[in-house]
């Protein structure tokens, strides 16, 4: 499987089609959250699928990068459920986020849609909007749908490998 | 692309053969995660390549975790460089060091090889370890090889995708 080819194609899509996203994408992209690895096990993701107009009307008043988009994910982690280091007592449930939204993002470009990986917002604020529970933490926002243009390759520029590697 | 196939055959590798690791191979691992996106692309992962036995003998002190792997990865973030978000200064690195992560665990699955996310270590003790700068964090660790015998299925239970999703 040349899973880099993949890795290369995929690129942040800002601008979408008002083409819905069919059902069996949706739950193959939450199946790809599902097979994610989470530290111990303890699977404390808990992710909300952003699909009736009126959610998807109130991510624009939780971010400007909703891109209008048909369809989002708001992936979170339930900080009664994630692993804390015992060494700093460090919550590593964003990380678990962080683990599932990569699969989910990635499942999305296979399926020829596309989406943006969104920091970019006021956890409170999100937390408020969608009345999320005091121990549901927001990481990451998926605006996804069907790019407005065929994908193209890699649009960044990353740096050299010799700047981010040392052989130890 | 049957990615969720490849999710599905990822397993925790937690026993290694003393085979090592072609260079061609670190390489496409370390590709993989060159391809990652990062927030604002200022790409903060700093990656360590645990090859030497000094640096694989000192991973012995630093968790009990290393599975006697012959290659070992240490991905950290440069928190000078890293985005932080405006709304609670929250530093965005651990979650670009586990997007990279990801990219990095699943090539070493496509490519054969096996490994398990490792967070359970002492931060500082890694740093001081390995003589880190004090701008560069740990997030994970991946002791890297050949599974001692076939990939297997996946070992860990997932919830039902209704456990851990709302539509809303």
């Amino acid at each position: 499987m040349d899973l880099i080819k993949l890795f290369k194609e995929r690129y942040s899509v800002r601008k979408f089609t008002t083409q819905k996203v069919e059902d069996d994408k949706i739950n193959a992209i939450l199946e790809a959250g599902k097979c994610a690895p989470t530290a111990v096990n303890y699977q404390p993701q808990r992710i909300y699928v952003l699909k009736s107009e009126e959610s998807l009307e109130k991510l624009k008043t939780v971010t400007q990068y909703h891109f209008n988009a048909p369809l989002a994910f708001l992936i979170c982690y339930d900080n009664t459920v994630s692993w804390k280091s015992p060494f700093d007592n460090k919550d590593m449930g964003i990380v678990d986020a962080s683990i599932v939204t990569t699969h989910m993002m990635l499942e999305i470009t296979n399926l020829g849609l596309g989406s943006t990986w969104v920091g970019y917002f006021d956890p409170k604020l999100v937390s408020k909007t969608y009345n999320l529970p005091d121990n549901i933490v927001p990481v990451a926002i998926l605006p996804t749908g069907y790019p407005d243009k065929e994908p193209s390759p890699m649009h960044n520029i990353r740096h050299d490998i010799s700047e981010t590697v040392s052989f130890i």
